[in-house]
């Protein structure tokens, strides 16, 4: 069968058990993936992206290398690792003019920098158009799955919920970001969060949300579960950017980009994970609950899963 | 400057110390980067290509895996690190057969087993063409850089020299393999050695040979050196390939993709490195040695550079 016919998440799904170790740190297709050494988890990640694809009007070679290595440390830092490393795979066409890819590679070793990582070289090829592969790796003393349980809590992390979905909004439809800073900030400069690293050992489990979080919790929501959202975080300047309440909504749900971590809390572990986040300072929203059943619900009513699908644009 | 007027080798320079962090277990622009973990060096190697470019005739999916595998880890394991799991970055076309992928993550599974180590997952997008990156990280104790001083000895470990070389010249020549089975073995399914880390602590030096014997020796001859080459492996089948010695030579000395190490061995640790080598099993021909000086020398005579440039091609 086609790669286009039987779509990107059926496919990762045959794919990511191959050669997978059985006993890791996380189960094959998690966020990353990883080995036991002694008693921590070494975690390694890879993720890679066409340079058209992810720039927004507006965003240079500097924005999309921070962009590259915000996403792959997302994706370590939700399974509580600390980002140690990065390596850039680049392919470029002979024709580019050399500064850009200076700048592309400073702006990964920009974001690496503010994580407390750093870069560890890579590789350069030819190729038809720009593309790149951010690998890192990471330490985790208590890596955390993707996993829940019926009557756990739904925390979001971080404040970029339908920032990064307004950026995209505007860059497909050529509007300006003039006015609203936070979104473009959170657009141009995501930085996944370390204080994530403060809630290690009292979560059961965390998503990264960068396929967005509808899709998110639908994948959650496949290990056999319901996912019940009570709210939703709607800044103002997310409102005002999108008119109305239901266009607000429309972008939390269906933004993507925003490498925050979605996060579940066994109940009596809710005050504890509250305390630690405001002593870290990251800011934390209460979203919603996880139940027996099945399906992604906001107040009662369906949230359709419409995720990406590389394979099927 | 566009890359292509600029060139791979000058650009890569300029890339790599962008983020590289000081007093780092391996220089930037090594083989492998990497960052100390207490008294263990953690390293991390990207290694991008084109399917289309490393596809010999005869080679499928399967082998491609493979290849990209081997070729991580040859850059890990000359620099002493043990491989422990290796990331797949795919762009794919979405009109690609599934079965082609899983047949190039199998291959590349089989390879990562055979060096006890595991496939870690990875990331699959939509391209042009079939691209792959491939990410690996490995644990050193005592981390090997590219180094050699006036005085050391140059050996050749394993037994690809000349074989991958002759390999790529049938291919881009539609010749048969047929009756060179050594030569089909090392091209289509090339091992890295972990026998190599029975060396640990005892080698000034290493580099892996990917580029070509005759690259990889100008780059250590830029730390400053002559290099001199007293001899070449020459294996009968390898001759009797290329119908005389004088192609022969040609074979191992710019034939490329043998993910074999190139040694540098102080004089005073010649007899342990042979004894340790011979124990493990570790194939190793003395090639020569390096002297104060310039350059590159086969029995006095310059050896001209001329390594592959991605951009210049």
């Amino acid at each position: 069968m086609r790669l286009k016919d039987l779509g990107e998440r059926a496919f990762l799904g045959k794919l990511a058990p191959i050669g997978y170790p059985p006993g890791a740190p996380l189960p094959p297709g998690d966020d990353a993936g990883g080995v036991w050494m002694g008693e921590v988890a070494w975690l390694l990640k890879t993720d890679g992206f066409l340079y058209r694809e992810v720039a927004l009007l507006g965003m240079g070679p500097f924005e999309v290398g921070w962009r590259g290595v915000a996403a792959t440390a997302s994706d370590l830092l939700c399974k509580m690792g600390r980002p140690l490393g990065f390596t850039l795979g680049l392919f470029l066409p002979p024709d580019l003019e050399e500064d850009f890819v200076l700048e592309l590679v400073k702006g990964a070793a920009e974001a690496a920098g503010r994580l407390g990582a750093v870069l560890l070289g890579g590789d350069t090829n030819a190729g038809e158009e720009v593309a790149l592969t951010v690998s890192g790796f990471a330490q985790a003393e208590v890596p955390l799955p993707r996993r829940a349980l019926p009557g756990d809590l739904l925390y979001l992390a971080g404040d970029r919920w339908g920032r990064t979905g307004a950026a995209i909004w505007a860059h497909h439809r050529g509007r300006s970001l003039q006015g609203f800073p936070e979104i473009r900030e959170a657009a141009f400069y995501p930085l996944p969060r370390l204080e994530l690293l403060a809630l290690a050992g009292l979560l059961r489990g965390g998503l990264d949300s960068s396929d967005g979080l509808a899709e998110t919790l639908w994948q959650l929501a496949e290990l056999g579960l319901r996912v019940d959202l009570e709210d939703l975080p709607l800044y103002p300047d997310v409102l005002a950017f999108a008119g109305d309440e239901a266009a607000a909504k429309e972008l939390v749900l269906y933004g993507g980009e925003e490498f925050e971590a979605v996060l579940v809390v066994p109940p009596e572990a809710e005050a504890q994970v509250l305390a630690r986040a405001e002593a870290a300072g990251l800011p934390l929203f209460r979203a919603g609950r996880v139940g027996e059943g099945e399906g992604v619900f906001l107040q009662g009513k369906p949230v359709p899963r419409r995720g990406y699908d590389h394979f099927r644009p």
